[in-house]
């Protein structure tokens, strides 16, 4: 079956109209009819190959939501009509150690939504920048908002579970102080699950004019972080620091704001180095860089479930498919409150 | 009461005998005269004023144990005779969250044995490298290993906690795989500490030459840094890491032997930045790269009692005092296994 999609067919040539195709779905598959998917940065790294490596013609888009058409026999969690997503992750080995533990994230054989391999043509994953795709059901997560947030449900599949997986995983809570660096696609998700979470959140930003911003999206307070006063008054008084931006800074600033016990989780990777962070800041109060990469399958339908309960999706601008590579040069100059989401409808 | 002691009159001179003085006990003190102090790399640092802010006359040394010769009147658990041993730690502000939990450590007024502020003269702390010391109780520690072993106990007093403290910390024991990076003072103990908590224990060292000495002080497997294929071999494996090599390296190679949710803890900070540990390598399997700085009162007080148990020591050469410049030189070249001790009878 042909499906219309957008995508590219090399590095260096804007994303166009094309026609994919999509296996029938076999016994545990689920087929979806995509309705909204949400342009995550990575969706740039990957067209233009600067991750090296992406296969051509590459189709991005990993925050799919949609409604099933169709289930194989064995499925039984799915019926044709359901609200349903699809995140980063549409395979894996399903046997190792982090499969069974449901953090499929860490299979060593996770496989992506884009290029990723498959026996599929044309032999590596296409995603969501399509109409249509079939997935085998343990990748497919339940969507439980009305159906009018649908479109600002889609960025919950990455932005919303790659800041999630982290902030669940060093136990932010009632109680604890919790810093958020950066606040774009991933941070201003970040602030608000922090929020929900019962925390008391810091956003850190470099711009005056996104204190207010910050604030409205959850933020009980705002720090410049090109201000050392500010930043020397929050000194040693963090329990968890989530760091979004991916591009180069100094990792010291922040280190330094954390308690005994500390950890900063960085969950973008810069294409060129960080300054080395200073090591001493890590040894006098035994504070901890660390990384995180997304998240597992139940922990994304936990955070879909905790979303839909307090009523949280993304801040999203809506375009149509034909306005994608407009929305690449706009997301590369920061432009962008704060994701992009695809009306598939228009494709 | 003038005590004979060596130590440095400025960042350029060598060790030299000198007198000095001590306080007499006040309610709470223990005077100890001291039997054998270890030298420390930090000993080093602290002499040159290698750190900055080192003040003189400089007496270093924070490997101490000796003998109780006279205790204040509000002392209970020491008595003349004790066998007893003072580490990096004199004094702390004995109320914050870190004293409370016995992290004293971490104590923001933590006071060093020696270049602390005092208000003993001359206004600093001094050291081990002394006939007498006098200290509040609360950082004296119980010796119960046989007095013939006390000279290889003090190195326990520094070399010992600092990497006990983390093995701890980071949950080392039977079913996880341990790495021990660098096989020095501090790493020598590292391993005979990771082996006696029933840890697999792999030694990292660039030295083929090491090899058969680190599965002598308890390696089940050594590993030459070096090998790009004896390392490939590992990756992935590693439950914790204990990086104990202060000299700027190559971080990366090591945080992709550790296993998902594995952490490399440093111990050593160095005097020009390590490369930018790759973030990539983080976020990959939420790996950690963490620091720790010595232990706290209560958990040395557990760690000698584990080796007096164990019948753990270091490895010591000892030396009398007038051998201590000597010491140096052959240290900053390597040559000590593993760790220097100094009879102080020969002050």
């Amino acid at each position: 079956m042909k499906i219309k999609a957008i995508g590219a067919l090399s590095a260096t040539q804007p994303l166009e109209a094309m026609e994919i195709s999509r296996r029938e779905p076999g016994p545990h598959d689920v087929q979806i009819e995509i309705a909204y998917c949400g342009v995550c940065h990575s969706d740039i790294h990957q067209v233009r190959s600067e991750w090296a490596g992406t296969l051509y013609p590459c189709v991005p888009g990993h925050e799919i939501v949609g409604r099933v058409t169709a289930t194989g026999e064995h499925v039984q969690r799915y019926r044709p009509g359901d609200l349903v997503g699809v995140g980063c992750i549409v395979d894996s080995c399903k046997q190792c150690e982090e499969c069974e533990e449901g953090l499929e994230n860490y299979c060593d054989n996770m496989v992506g939504t884009y290029n990723g391999p498959t026996a599929d043509a044309p032999g590596h994953t296409l995603g969501g920048y399509s109409r249509q795709i079939v997935v085998h059901e343990r990748y497919v997560l339940r969507i439980s908002h009305p159906e009018e947030q649908l479109a600002a449900v889609a960025p919950l599949l990455c932005a919303g579970i790659t800041t999630w997986s982290p902030l669940r995983h060093w136990g932010v809570g009632p109680g604890k102080k919790v810093g958020v660096v950066g606040i774009g696609g991933l941070g201003h998700m970040g602030i608000k699950l922090a929020h929900a979470l019962g925390a008391h959140v810091v956003a850190f930003t470099t711009s005056e004019s996104k204190r207010e911003a910050a604030k409205a999206l959850g933020a009980d307070e705002v720090v410049i972080s090109r201000s050392p006063e500010e930043m020397q008054a929050h000194r040693k008084s963090f329990d968890f620091i989530l760091n979004t931006v991916a591009a180069p800074h100094n990792l010291d600033i922040f280190t330094v704001l954390l308690k005994r016990d500390g950890t900063m989780t960085l969950v973008g990777a810069p294409a060129t180095p960080h300054d080395s962070p200073e090591v001493f800041n890590l040894i006098m109060k035994r504070r901890a860089i660390a990384g995180s990469m997304i998240g597992g399958i139940p922990e994304t339908q936990e955070m879909l479930d905790f979303c839909a309960e307090h009523g949280i999706v993304a801040d999203i601008e809506q375009i149509r498919a034909d306005q994608i590579n407009e929305a690449y040069e706009r997301m590369l100059k920061g432009d962008v409150h704060y994701r992009f989401v695809i009306d598939n409808a228009t494709l």
